[in-house]
């Protein structure tokens, strides 16, 4: 196995948690919007392009998602939700899905757990 | 590696996700029930069922399981999910389990994200 | 690939799931506090040592830790949990971390899912 399958890479400066992990293949991160100021509206587009700078970030992107795990603070948000997430995926290479309403930290409204196929080595 | 474990596979035809994405080697897939107009039990029984339609077209079966994490509308029909689990888990093959109550979509009263090792290549 | 790539390993006894499922090299597992009658920082400073006590047993150790989604039943027990997360991860090399507010059992304060890089052969 290369490096790639066989080392753990993480990514991100945090003293509490990393923002990517990569292991065996696959990235896996969290990622809430930077700005929680805006609505739901605004932080989920934060996050989908939160997600693509890190694809690019691991040497991937977006039509090599796996797996994306959703939680939104309102299910009323899905609407929204799903009318970003359209315009975001690409058909062909879309990854599975779950969506559910959760509690979430002050001002949050949407969390996203997400895991990728990492295509090449890193740039850290 | 072969070509289970290197490349990304999808399987479904959604416009919004895939049914099943398998790399590595593991399935990974997400379940709610075909017909939401059921009860809990109803449900229930339809992800655990559609669950193995799931293995096996992914050429695997319930004794690969890794993980499946539940989801349910409401936790007190975490009895009526044990008894049925218990009559549909394979005993010496068990995967790990969470079960935690979040808010789900309309009518929908379970949903399950699961993960199984992928035995041999599906057919798609 | 060696047999801890290939094979799936399961510890524990339970007839309901496993303690802990080892696949592709991947460790995952589901704690929840033993004794369910403290209060949130009683449960999750069980937790943690729990995680602590798997990976050992994995042949593991928290150095190595993945993925952690962390669900409370109360999200007003964030701080208490970070308090007792960040004396728990070891600073350079820490999973990422995703944790929401969710229902769980009766009594039950914190449920959470682990994954870390089992870097050695078990023993069962």
């Amino acid at each position: 196995m290369d490096k790639l399958m066989s080392e753990i890479i993480r990514l991100g400066n945090s003293r509490r948690w990393s923002d990517v992990v990569i292991y065996g293949g696959i990235a896996r991160w969290v990622e809430v919007a930077e700005d929680l100021s805006g609505d739901a509206r605004s932080q989920i587009t934060q996050v989908l392009e939160q997600i693509n700078t890190t694809l690019v970030q691991i040497g991937s992107d977006n039509a090599r998602l796996l797996e994306v795990l959703i939680f939104l603070a309102d299910f009323r948000d899905a609407e929204v939700l799903n009318e970003l997430w359209d315009n975001w995926v690409q058909p062909g290479n879309l990854p599975i899905r779950a969506c559910v309403q959760a509690g979430l930290g002050a001002g949050c409204r949407v969390e996203i757990l997400v895991s990728a196929a990492a295509a090449s080595p890193p740039n850290p």
